[in-house]
């Protein structure tokens, strides 16, 4: 065979498979409670509806649904949309302003291809979506964070950053944030810092991509505005995905933009993967329609906020002192902070030992940092699981606490 | 807003929109007869069985076909193409040489993006399928044309090329190719060619990209061996589709290589839409299972024989002489050849203003010629759409030499 490496083009030598990816493989046996994940939980999916609603599709729309479709999307999956934008967000929008994805991964795929040319600087969230960040990096951007708290994004070390960027003349290209019970930390961005961050997307001029899979799937407490409603000027792109409220199998999501953009992204699209499936985006129209949807969304929400209610109860239970965790008002995660000296990429295999398993925060960290912190995935273990699952974790946590003060003691005798 | 075009990267400013899409925005009326698209015919849709199968797929295996899916593909589809591989072709793989995509436009997609780095030089074949070659531009590629003739690429003008480029030390990356009934001349390469082709291949140290969207689809004739099976050194990579033989609107295709290609191949479709639809890939497998995959080719076969046949008589009554076709013996397209001196792409107006639509044969040449060509469709329209429409194109045809000669004429009168 020709030589693999030497032929390969600069930017696949760049993209990483995903540490979750690999960390997932090892996690797979029937044994190990698994928080490592990022999988609806089955129990939610709307099975006999889509499966009445698919049989339909095929049987009285075939010319439509097994049929290409256009680019940008099918019009009736368009036209729900639009109108769940206005009904939900108070967003007024129109199917020029949306084009359809094989998902939200293919969403990020089309902004970074969009607008990254290599060294561009993009700047992210500590931590940020892992999925963002391989994307991002595989287009070459030179990624910075931007740090973080329990309200999200904190919008004095954007502007610092911005500033600096603009002084340097740099071409940053745009910030990329998960404001809604954020991947992976579980945190909200907070009426007030969205506001503000708006006003430093006009003046810095700088893009914002608004990555919104979780907007939906909220338990509690009262949803701040989106990004993209706030913005006068064109300059928020907000992605979205069925995954979540619907199920990841269809493989649809979309993106929301001002128009120039969208015909942009279309463009770019018919050469990824010329349309979306018609059959699944017909479905996705259909459930929207027949009025299941928010139904469907409840359930959802209901499940979650018992286990993620369940594991903030474990959590109180059995972690030990100094350690502590986010407390999401919705999504699929939280967030968890061992003491500083800790080291939660040394733990993992420890866990796994013990039958648990987690993701090592610092692979959401592009600043390499991170190593006390690890991402619980909450939707997808039954509360049982949750139970059992924090209660192992936190005896690896003391563990290894323990072992760290015997050293340190031993240590000090030693001397 | 911010300044889109400042804003956008390079590849993207790069990235344009299909001719074939403007054009087939013209070519959307009813009262045009279109040999402009590349549509397979509705009629051959399985449609009572997959209505049938998704159901099923739905209601008792929503687990997995609603789930996020492995990257590489589902483990059910990628076991029946190994064995539809080994009886139809005589290709004997495994599951880890295969990488299940979103259809074949994805897999050029993977293609382009796996080895293309910006001035790169990429072989291909003049003319050649459209979809290619923009995604190879995209990628910043230096395309270069190799003559064909009725029987495919030209293996001396194929050698010459490769024999320069190796003088001059130029990264050349890979020959891309559709060896049976070419979209969009119809062709196929023959036995001997194929073979020495692969011969080249190894002697240049090059990958030979074999893209297979139609092989299956063939009303008569005996099959040369595929370049994939002829090939001993693992330069051979070839992309499938579903799209013709089952349904476009599954979007589901897959490349065949070495298993050290696709595992690069599997991280990079990761970032590009983590897996293809688990739902879509479970109707693919399931049909293929049922057995019912070979009757429905079959169908396909005869119904798009029927109207190759019906264009080959409707082409021999109506054109007037000097106006040539390729006769294949299999696929979607024929390749028609007008006097040197026509331009087809001036044409294809007044052949709009007369209700019948062409694809003009220059967008399919890199080396910006084959002015005098036209590709034509036969598997959409009908039989008497196919008469009516190629009466059409020959009147305008007819008309276009008149008028050339009688400005001919009236230009030596003036003399």
């Amino acid at each position: 065979m020709i030589d693999l490496v030497k032929n390969l083009a600069t930017v696949n030598r760049r993209t990483k498979g995903s540490v979750i990816r690999e960390l997932l493989k090892i996690t797979n046996k029937p044994e190990i409670i698994s928080f490592a994940g990022g999988l609806p939980s089955p129990e939610t999916f709307p099975v006999d509806a889509l499966a009445e609603i698919a049989h339909s599709a095929i049987k009285n729309h075939s010319r439509t649904t097994l049929q290409y479709g256009a680019t940008e999307g099918l019009p009736e999956l368009k036209a729900q949309i639009v109108k769940q934008l206005r009904e939900h967000e108070g967003i007024s929008t129109t199917p020029a302003n949306i084009l359809i994805t094989t998902a939200s991964q293919q969403a990020l795929d089309i902004v970074g291809r969009t607008f990254i040319d290599p060294s561009d600087p993009i700047l992210v969230e500590l931590p940020s979506y892992i999925g963002g960040l391989q994307v991002f990096k595989s287009y070459g951007a030179k990624l910075m964070g931007v740090r973080t708290d329990d309200d999200g994004v904190l919008v004095e070390d954007l502007e610092e950053k911005l500033s600096k960027l603009r002084q340097e003349e740099e071409h940053y290209k745009f910030v990329y944030m998960v404001p809604d019970f954020q991947n992976p930390a579980g945190v909200t961005l907070t009426a007030e810092r969205r506001n503000k961050i708006i006003e430093l997307s006009e003046r810095y001029d700088v893009l914002i991509i608004e990555d919104s899979p979780y907007r939906e799937v909220r338990f509690e407490g009262e949803a701040p505005e989106m990004l993209y409603k706030l913005d006068s000027t064109h300059n928020v792109i907000s992605l979205f995905t069925f995954s979540k409220t619907l199920a990841p199998g269809l493989r649809l999501g979309y993106i929301l933009a001002d128009e120039r953009i969208i015909q942009r992204m279309a463009v770019l699209k018919q050469s990824l993967d010329l349309c979306t499936s018609a059959l699944n985006q017909w479905l996705a129209a259909e459930f929207l329609k027949s009025g299941l949807a928010r139904a469907h969304v409840e359930k959802v929400r209901v499940l979650y906020k018992t286990r993620k209610d369940a594991m903030l109860r474990a959590l109180e239970q059995y972690m030990p002192e100094g350690v502590s965790w986010t407390k999401p008002q919705g999504g699929l995660f939280l967030w968890v902070r061992l003491p500083e000296t800790m080291n939660a990429d040394d733990m993992f295999y420890e866990a796994i030992k013990q039958n648990v398993a987690y993701v090592i925060g610092s692979a959401f960290h592009c600043d390499g940092g991170g190593q006390n912190t690890m991402r619980l995935n909450f939707s997808y273990p039954t509360e049982e699981q949750i139970d059992e699952g924090i209660k192992r974790l936190s005896d690896v946590i003391k563990a290894n606490l323990r072992h760290r003060r015997r050293s340190r003691s031993a240590h000090l005798t030693a001397r």
